[in-house]
Order: C-alpha cells, then sequence, then structure tokens
C-alpha cells in the first residue's frame, strides 16, 4: 500500500491539468478502500473509465440504456445473469448488455476497471444504500 | 504462445453468441501477429474495445471527433505529443483527447488495449499503407 502522498499523484506530471497525464491504476487502486464505490479516471468522449474496488455480493439490477464493461485487474468477480454465471480473472473483461440483470459477486476482494456511458448509475433501475450519485474523480 | 485452436475460442462458452461472453486478453493477444492492426473484442454502447500489438513508430495523426483510450498490457508505449512524450508501462493508461496530434512509439512489442468510438479510424486524418478501414472481430 502506497502513501496517501503517493497515491495522491495519479498522474503523470504532477499539476498539470490536462488529460494527456496517464494514469497508473496501481496508485489508483491504492489511493481509496472502500468497495462499491467507483472513482472517475478519465473520459473518453460520452464515456467514462472508473475504478472500483468489490467485495461481496451487490444488488441485482439492470441499466436501461448502459452498456457496462468489467475488466477485471486483481482478484476474481463472478458476474450472476439470472440463469448463469461467468467467472473472470484477471485480464478477462465482460460486457453486460444494457436491459441485462445482473448481480456482481466478488468472493473476496476484487479490483476492476469499468467502462461505461457517463450517465450509468452503479445500482442502475435500484436505489438503495449502495447507490452512489456523485464519484470522486481521481484524475 | 497458445495454439491457434485454443486461441481461436476467446469467449467464456464457445458457440454463444451474446455479448454477455467473457473475453480473455491473454487469449485474444495470442490469436494474431500483426502489428498496427487492431481487432475488437466488444462493444459498449457506440464505443469500441479493440486490442492491437504495436512495434516501432506510427504515424503522427490527429482524429477530429474522437478520444482515445491507450491502455497498456503488456511492453512499453510512448506516447509523443508535439511537446513532449509520456511513457507507458503495464497497468498505465492515456487518454489523448480529439484534435490532439500524437505518434505512438513502442521500442519492443508492446500489447494494448484501445477504448474509442466506432466511428475511429486508425490513422486519424492521415490515410497511408496503414490505414485499416475494416477491422477483423475476435469476439
Amino acid at each position: 500500500m502506497e502513501s496517501l502522498a503517493v497515491a495522491g499523484t495519479l498522474r503523470g506530471r504532477e499539476g498539470e491539468g490536462t488529460r494527456m497525464d496517464k494514469v497508473n491504476l496501481g496508485r489508483a487502486f491504492a489511493s481509496f478502500a472502500e468497495h462499491w464505490s467507483p472513482r472517475i479516471v478519465g473520459d473518453v468522449n460520452d464515456m467514462q473509465v472508473k475504478v472500483a474496488k468489490l467485495q461481496g455480493e451487490f444488488v441485482w439490477h439492470h441499466h436501461d440504456q448502459e452498456d457496462e464493461l468489467f475488466l477485471v485487474v486483481t482478484g476474481r468477480l463472478v458476474m450472476r445473469f439470472r440463469d448463469r454465471e461467468v467467472s473472470l480473472e484477471p485480464g478477462e473483461l465482460i460486457i453486460v448488455p444494457r436491459g441485462t440483470e445482473h448481480q456482481p459477486f466478488a468472493p473476496e476482494e476484487c479490483h476492476v476497471l469499468l467502462f461505461e456511458p457517463r450517465s450509468t448509475l452503479n445500482t442502475g433501475d435500484m436505489e438503495n444504500e449502495r447507490t452512489v450519485r456523485t464519484l470522486e474523480r481521481l484524475a
């Protein structure tokens, strides 16, 4: 675990405000501890790149308009669908199409990179104590 | 390097046509050898996820409308801008904003994940022998 001072410097060159600075995923993950609370690390047109730490079972939900990509960086993610589940190891990704009910489940802590439209709410059609409306931006 | 028989099965479950199958990046990279010829591995709304092998110097170009994300999976990528360059190691990403001239340079072979609008042409405003208009789809 890196110190907060180091972790606070996610970009390649400190103090620059452009999006042309790089993001180091290890430092991004080291900069926060909460589960199920995605952080924004960049924008690509109207999509956002996020990092999240997952552990345990999330709520069943779907997104009406948004496809959602999960790329496992460390740990293991089980994506449950109503009729089956897919287990993902580091270096594996899955795209959950809009309208598809899913429940992410991480048997142990899992770090994921997310690509999804800016409009995506983490809990989709469900609103509960896990809903995060305003995401922190790391880069 | 995996055999082509293995490499041909990129999805979690063979023979299924949905996008809910996973993509294994190692197998995706093992399934082709050409440099500077991105392969599509998925769609997220109007964006595409691509994998590419880079080696050497690409052409200077920009994209008028498209931001472009490069995530280094293996190797090292140097993203050159007109006024500086950024060196990226595995686990590091950079987003090149639309309109920004850039030249990717890979001192040795480098494997990258790309995330960009479907409309993105690999050589941007430049058309030459490296332009690839129709990309192969791996998943």
